[in-house]
């Protein structure tokens, strides 16, 4: 079944691994909003190279790039990417420089080729290799390319409202996913929500001598009496009316968990922990890991950072947090009950930037596209783990209105994603593009 | 009296500013330990310049300059100075670079002037103007200059052990003073103690995607909750056992500064505060300037600090705090119950670096000393308020039982010591170095 198609995926992994390692080499951090033209423009070059129609749609952010292909078939594929990467910092933990591709070790090694322009690359690639030799597609295709994910999709809205017809489709492929710890393939169905803000103290004009902390107020302890009010000990969160109205994982879901392995002490080498949060283990954790929201400091800062001590009572100080949410919560709604929670204890000083936020979404684990992933993965790879939802976040309750989602990709437990030293294995990376053949070839036949 | 001496000093104030710019053009930050050798090579050519003896005095540090003039008078005066330097940061906001000094509206910009090169060089150019006048000292001069004290002076003791004979003398000035925001001059008969410490804590090997929060341990949020117990909202420190035999100011100390004027009405205005901390004023904020304790957050730093967000949950997070110590209380001593306080709250994850750390100390208001400084400032300046301590911190300990100590110096409310944007006011620099003449002369007659 298309043999040509996967003998040229084959044969032509060395120019996969190029047009990938160009993408990788342009910065696209979103957070910095660097490198967003070029490479919405290299995306778009990239689709029409592939055989598919392009157009370019500005936002009041990043452009969405969209490709498509309608070949007049019964069923539509519709694969979500996006093209800005997470910020590479701590720069100096990384073995080669982030937006320098390598390849080392059966490796390719960059910020980003894990997360997501490894897929965003293999997925166009799959099309170009049914362009190139000559054979007929026999679904219709759409791609979505945003620039702003890693930011939390901010201007997405701006297109998916407009373009509701474009994004229908019968199945659609997320824009991450890989193999655990085990090798074994994994796809996620779900993506919880996220609500991330940076609060921010100012209580003086300017730094002052620290003598001086015996009269003047101090911002960064302002900061963390405010956060020790936010989440507790046992990492409960102490909003008001935090956990109103969260929905709890379902029956189903929890009958689909308690087959999955977490692998609960290899994780724990990796992690270097003796134990997880609270102690948590077996379904406990499981639960925690699909089910319980967070609240989390991504960084703080205050005052002098350097080397030895300087005595100096900082004016400012802030922190970036970022809530993980679960069915049933929305992030403007937590927004309104942190600014209550912390007017009510006293912090009105402490403003709050509202950053990114969206809610939660789920594809059923019962939909049909759910088993042609499941199958057509038997083809390339074996079996498939299904997650009802990753811990983590993404625009999905954009699409998932109009099109069932799956997330599976060329990633796996070494990747890195959102760390220094990211990474994807050149072998999943070519089979990864056999599982979007195998996925076109099953749903041709939906 | 000395007319020639003064004559000269004004005459050459220009190469006392010209040698106080080389001096401060090199940046001696001791915290990162840069620029030592350099300036006190530089400090004791500058001494030998000026006609002194020199001698520098290898520590497992920075070395102790010293330099002596025994003209074989009956009185020795001492000044204690240091060659070393806050870091500078932050750079932006700087509006000359903080390392190439510039004269601007009357003032001398850059890191140091007021912090302490400025009184090391205005010193030892009064002496210099002796010799070059051909006039004789009525009495013998000594020099300590230091070039540690902004760390702590962690390794001056090595100097102040071995050499009690050369540290004994009938009257010392300490490294800093200068004018109130008044134009008032003022002299600082003591100092806090200080224990400064880096607190670490370190949970995961590496820092992973923020979406694990929900299983993975928090470093930040084990900091903040660490430093919530060592303070609470009205600024009490929480250290079991931390105020414990700290003395109290005497009624003579309360009796002196009841008189004195902390202008709470301008200082609010320069810092932009709407009241003190605890809303404190008149004698109440007084008494916690001179005789409070303070737990002071110099700087908090964890995860990702660049612009916009990344959702990450980071390994370490780590923070400096100075605590400033009052008569009674010992920084070794804090030191132990910071440790039994984390240990006995769950904290032994918590490391604590101890980086610098001394007692208090101060010079009695009744000594005669303290009338010749005020009788010499009378002569150049006018009044002289006289507080009983500094809110700040210095090595004092290790010479006032050997000779005792006044500050007094060129600086003004002004002066950003510690902040961007030092400066002192060339008029200052030259009238100090008058008052040090007529200490000199006060001297010779007691």
């Amino acid at each position: 079944m298309y043999e040509e198609v996967s003998r040229s995926i084959d044969d032509d992994l060395h120019s996969s691994v190029d047009a990938l390692k160009k993408l990788v080499e342009i910065p696209t951090v979103a957070a910095k909003g660097e490198g967003i033209p070029e490479t919405s423009e290299l995306v778009e070059r990239m689709l029409r190279d592939a055989g598919l129609e392009t157009q370019i749609h500005p936002t009041s952010g990043a452009p969405v790039v969209t490709g498509w292909l309608d070949v007049g078939a019964k069923r539509t594929l519709l694969f979500y990417d996006h093209y800005d990467v997470q910020p590479a910092e701590p720069m100096d933990l990384w073995a080669s420089p982030p937006f320098e591709p390598e390849v080392r070790e059966g490796r390719l090694w960059g910020r980003g080729v894990a997360d997501n322009k490894g897929d965003t690359t293999s997925r166009i690639q799959v099309i170009k290799a049914f362009k190139e030799t000559g054979t007929d597609l026999p679904v219709n295709i759409k791609f979505v390319i945003e620039g702003e994910e890693e930011i939390g999709s901010p201007h997405l809205p701006e297109y998916t409202k407009k373009n509701k017809d474009f994004i229908t489709a019968d199945g659609g492929i997320w824009e991450f996913g890989g193999a655990d710890i085990d090798g074994i393939q994994e796809a996620w169905l779900g993506l919880k929500g996220i609500y991330y803000v940076e609060l921010e103290v100012e209580r003086l004009s300017k730094n002052v001598h620290s003598s001086l902390a015996c009269i003047l107020p101090s911002a960064a302890y302002r900061l963390v009496w405010a956060l020790s009010t936010l989440r507790d000990g046992n990492s409960r969160i102490l909003i008001d009316g935090f956990y109103d109205g969260m929905k709890p994982l379902t029956k189903a879901e929890i009958k689909a968990i308690e087959k999955i392995d977490l692998h609960e002490a290899d994780f724990k080498e990796i992690y270097a922990v003796d134990e997880y949060l609270n102690g948590l283990s077996g379904m406990e954790l499981k639960k925690a890991y699909y089910g319980a929201p967070t609240c989390n400091i991504c960084g703080i800062t205050s005052g002098y950072q350097g080397r030895g001590s300087m005595t100096v009572l900082p004016a400012k100080a802030s922190v970036k947090i970022d809530f993980r949410l679960i069915e049933g919560m929305h992030p403007d709604e937590i927004h309104r009950k942190l600014r209550r929670h912390l007017d009510s204890h006293g912090f009105n000083d402490i403003k709050i930037g509202y950053i990114e936020g969206y809610p939660p979404a789920k594809t059923p684990i019962s939909h049909p596209f759910v088993k042609i992933v499941k199958a057509a993965n038997r083809r390339v790879f074996g079996d498939l783990i299904i997650h009802p939802t990753s811990p983590g976040s993404g625009p999905l309750y954009l699409f998932n209105r109009y099109v069932p989602m799956v997330s599976v990709g060329c990633s796996d437990h070494l990747g890195n994603a959102h760390s220094p030293n990211e990474s994807i294995s050149l072998e999943n990376f070519r089979r990864a593009q056999h599982r979007i053949v195998a996925i076109i070839d099953e749903m041709s036949r939906w």
